[in-house]
């Protein structure tokens, strides 16, 4: 019989693709939380999944993608779920939507509550109608309520005949400055007589979503690996006279076709020329609508996404193939900044600081091309200035994982984000540890608000800036290259495979073998460049 | 000097592209509104834009689509704007987001009001804090406030101080149940002296939608044209051992790469075997993760979107490319159903009478097998009977046009809603127009729970089913074939350019050369199967 779907407890989009193990991922996360909770806590801790809105007003529903912490706590792909977990006895419970009739015709055959156990290997499935007087009975004792009065953080409540607590999510998400707000309760007897905690789950859970676990880290591995081959494969495909989501288009089917990957972690940026310096090209407004010219850099920021994990790679070529001079010098430039991260990289290090080298590194470019005057100051000092920002005006990197922008960025008792220019971009400062995982992507710009600003009269930037030859750079664009790297014990590891040395982008774009046979360039830390995860590559593409 | 970006007042994706002028799309939409409002209505008509939530609490942005009556009336592809038009002048004001500085760094250069008036041709341009204002100034007089009571409704106003009406839209969607709702107001004045008016705008605007003009008729024939191609491209590049993803992924890469398509109008559905019988297969529930089998069949469900105009189209076809009997007969009788209903359809006809006339032509086929028996019956009773929707559970068809399931199948006026089944899933039931736009996609299926209900001793079309032949095709999915045509002035037109005959699709999935160079089938009306749009072919695909 042939394969058709993925045995139980088994993610995978085929038996050509990525098996992941259910309980290795999911099973994992939680027991992490668990062990975090255990002994301080006792209790329920309980999470809505998201729900699918349509669009506006009318019936079109965009492919549903879970909430990243019910994700990271259960893996369930379906809408309008619900998970309680008991920390004392750890028994999982998930709640379910009770599916009318007319779903089997529309939707596919209604999976009974045994068969949501079996795939999602949890302890019990439930109706949602169930949730409240489930959560009634593992909270409060068979003894009628006290009709105390509700009130949410540590005291110990009046009307609570025990000392289990509800534990609800609820904090700010510090890259979009949205709030996760708790789920509301309809039940009345939980209202009266729990203690509902808002404070303790949603600090610890980010936390753990921090450090990545095994598999966790295997994912992220395979996803970077897959989109790593796919920018190969659009740098060897694309030439001027190409529109740029032609770029898109390659990159998308590469890893939807061959690595059953549907979606894509963020929004595909793909400018040629002037675009390359917009760092978040390709939005609805911009929507990658431009043709390449010969002497276009391109710069292409993609990343696919498998069960949940996603990647996030840049990668800056020229479209013609051949560097010229201008593309040469400015790529150089950021190719070190992250050949100097790398070598600082390891538990203990501060973000903060490796952001800062990398501006050290692309401002010392910058003074060899002759575009910045030191006039004496070192460039620490010119990086203090905050004179890197007006070429690299976003932050290193960030935390990746279930979001591109992965939470646990500034978390209370690391360091705070600072507001300066360029550094109040940063994503998080904090100090390295193992097995967190995250982006390393300097990059060098020509943005006109931002050189009118440090070319004004009045701009304490100025003096350092040799203007002629910047006015010629207008126009340019940008380079960025970004990798996706792990803390290791003593060092980091790049899960990016890409061509990144100008020798190996020239080679793959006139259609050179990649991955190479040899490794030219191990200051980049692409541990497995040469033996990367061989999956069958399909005959079309 | 290359093509880059469009010229102002020009819609494309590039020079290779489908080029749509921006006023004879969307200013004659403005137009054909006022038309219908002129001389019995004053004042301003207002909406506001789409906005671009976050998924839940992060920062992931996923690609903005504008809202479809603010697209319908404005061709704007940014999100937070909104449009005032003032129904005597007919002046066309654009109200725009004020960006912050960095938006520019982030996103791109800040176009300038100036230059949204030339993109979107309207005659104003300001931003949304001089909304309220703007407002104010056009529906009211310069005397002071009169405090009266805001009413809605047509009763003149006892603080207005003139016959201005503020027109805005409020109604619910028959497809997805949802209200439109009207937006808020601040403005105190505004509120106590304008007669706000939320009954007469919607169901005009949505009428509007409903007969298409001929610059919106050229988009969807080009874009069904693209989806024909598309779907011809993926029979011919998908085989028995693929996954059902890789005909999403051929189909999604064909449309953008060489058309410009970023967006499809649904989620596609690509089911073989029994995952052909789930109707709206492919959700991330059941995400297209089936490999395909030898003895398949397979129901392909896409439509590519272009400027916010989509298709909708649906092949169904032998995995080996070569149909067995049981497909083939299948096949068969859901294909002389489209052919019947186009023999029928024309301006006067009743949409339902022609959903009627498709099942009749599904249960006649049925009968033709055996399946079915009529027991001295004639088909028409059986369809009264409602047993051809055992088989075809879904309605006929839908409106098609910047919704997939597009406005107005339900508007007052019109035949109601019919509540039995199959009927009930009917997203119209109107008589036909011409200009309207219209899916015709007849389906028979074997979906267990339908054969179960019908097949049940108490069920009263059990004496007509052939249960031991009936349990032989369980299992086997199920035949859909979907077309978007327009209704002319004395018929229809099919859009659709796809392989539908058995020979056709055959011929496709050998290899062979599409489209055609002879139309052997004009029963199915493909107007211009041998003359399509003459976009390039590019080499690539």
């Amino acid at each position: 019989m042939p394969f058709t779907k993925s045995a139980p407890g088994i993610l995978s989009m085929g038996k050509a693709t990525f098996q992941v193990p259910q309980d290795a991922l999911f099973g994992r996360n939680r027991q992490k939380l668990l062990n975090e909770l255990k002994g301080s806590c006792e209790g329920v801790i309980f999470l809505r999944g998201g729900n699918n809105p349509e669009r506006f007003d009318s019936d079109h529903e965009p492919i549903f993608r879970q909430e990243s912490y019910f994700w990271y706590l259960t893996g369930v792909k379906e809408p309008d779920c619900a998970v309680a977990i008991d920390i004392s006895t750890q028994q999982v419970t998930l709640f379910i939507p009770k599916l009318p009739a007319d779903y089997a015709t529309i939707m596919g055959r209604i999976q009974l509550p045994d068969e949501w156990k079996d795939h999602y290997q949890v302890d019990q499935v439930k109706y949602l109608d169930e949730m409240e007087s489930t959560l009634e009975e593992t909270l409060l004792d068979d003894k009628p309520a006290m009709n105390g009065h509700t009130t949410n953080g540590d005291t110990t409540h009046a009307g609570s005949t025990n000392n289990k607590k509800l534990y609800l999510m609820k904090g700010p998400n510090s890259d979009s400055g949205n709030m996760y707000e708790p789920p509301t309760l309809e039940s009345k007897r939980l209202q009266d007589n729990t203690i509902i905690d808002v404070d303790t789950l949603f600090p610890i859970l980010a936390e753990c979503r921090v450090g990545k676990s095994e598999t966790e880290l295997a994912m992220l591995r395979h996803v970077t690996e897959v989109t790593s081959f796919a920018h190969a494969y659009v740098m060897r495909n694309i030439q001027p006279g190409n529109m740029e989501y032609q770029g898109e288009s390659l990159f998308r089917h590469y890893c939807y076709y061959n690595y059953g990957c549907r979606l894509v972690g963020y929004t595909s940026i793909c400018g040629c020329g002037p675009n390359a310096a917009v760092l978040h090209y390709g939005h609805a407004g911009e929507p990658n609508d431009r043709q390449l010219e010969h002497d276009n850099i391109c710069l292409f920021d993609m990343g696919a996404e498998y069960f949940g994990y996603g990647s996030d790679v840049t990668c800056s070529f020229p479209a013609s193939g051949k560097f010229n001079d201008r593309q040469r010098h400015i790529y150089r430039g950021v190719l070190q900044a992250q050949i100097d991260v790398y070598n600082m990289l390891k538990p203990g290090v501060s973000y903060l600081d490796c952001h800062k080298a990398a501006e050290a590194a692309i401002l010392k470019n910058l003074i060899a091309m002759g575009m910045v005057t030191t006039n004496d100051k070192t460039v620490e000092e010119l990086v203090e200035m905050r004179l890197g920002a007006v070429f690299m005006p976003h932050g290193l990197g960030h935390f990746i994982g279930i979001d591109t922008h992965d939470v646990g960025g500034y978390l209370p008792g690391h360091q705070p984000r600072i507001d300066e220019p360029g550094l109040r971009k940063l994503r998080t400062a904090r100090d390295m540890k193992e097995n967190m995982t995250l982006t390393v992507e300097p990059g060098c710009y020509f943005i006109d608000h931002l050189l009118d600003g440090a070319l004004a009269e009045e701009s304490p930037l100025k003096p350092y800036l040799n203007e002629t030859m910047i006015q010629e750079y207008r126009g340019f664009g940008g380079v960025r290259l970004e990798d996706v790297v792990v803390i290791t014990k003593d060092g980091c590891i790049n899960y990016t495979l890409c061509p990144r040395t100008i020798e190996e982008v020239e080679h793959v774009m006139s259609g050179g073998k990649w991955p190479p046979t040899e490794d030219k360039a191990p200051e980049l830390r692409r541990e497995r460049l040469l033996d990367p995860n061989p999956l069958p590559s399909p005959p079309s593409l």
